[in-house]
């Protein structure tokens, strides 16, 4: 009954989140010996604004 | 000093949030003996596109 | 689909966790009109030296 | 390699969150001797309806 | 700069966690176009006694 | 009412902890002018082998 939390910079298409959700799970699957339909994965999605790498908000270090 | 976070498919309207918070509140006070101000219950409510289940975000298994 | 996290400080009998799991899930398939299947409950106990309250840990607050 | 998640009402400005990541970095710098460059801190900004004190949203409690 | 969060019953094999955190980032780095070292995994290993399922812990589900 | 968790790799002192709390809710208390009782800090101490960097265990980078 894996549950996953995904925190991600904001910015990924609806098309790359699919495909993310769907390849994290079938590694968890893979990976756990784990039935496909027990896991779960949640995004976050962060704004640059509000994900600090090494002190500083990503919005400074990649503008 | 219990903290609740709860994660949930975005939908349900502003009183039904307001009754959850309440509810979860007093069954945690009542079952862990716990004096209700001391708990927090923070709501993420996740975009359909954003909450995987079984590999698919909820918004192409139940559109 | 919803998935909670319930942080405590570490203490509570196994019998306290049961009923707090199944009264927690009660309440949010009531105020959410949730199945109880899908809901998920998840308890992260926490020792009293690594849950700080007021920037002190709760064990030099209540040793 | 320290991951830090506050959990705040929504309300500061960007300037309180720049300078609350940079002070909360510092601080786990100092304290645990990690290298600035490792640590991450992520902002969860949480609407007041969605926050609950004591059983009720804190949009009830501070209007 | 993904940060991951793995919620999952105790008793995955030091072997399985390993190839779960090398699987589960590969896939992140290949549906999100992320390096790879930007990628961090956290494994959070509950108690079958603490991971309730449809309103019961899991150790009575499965025992 | 922020409430913060940091995710850690096992090792560091009780005094380590100790005085990260302190720093860390004062530095919280000083950018968001929140009173420091109403802070809470989580710590969540994870074993190397459940701490992924860039797709290995941190057990196998620095063992």
């Amino acid at each position: 009954m894996p549950i996953v939390h995904v925190h991600l910079i904001e910015g990924p298409s609806r098309e790359q989140k699919e495909s993310m959700i769907r390849e994290v799970s079938q590694a968890i699957s893979r990976s756990l010996a784990s039935p496909m339909e027990r896991i779960r994965v949640i995004i976050h999605e962060i704004p640059r604004s509000d994900f600090g790498i090494a002190g500083e908000p990503a919005s400074k270090l990649h503008p």
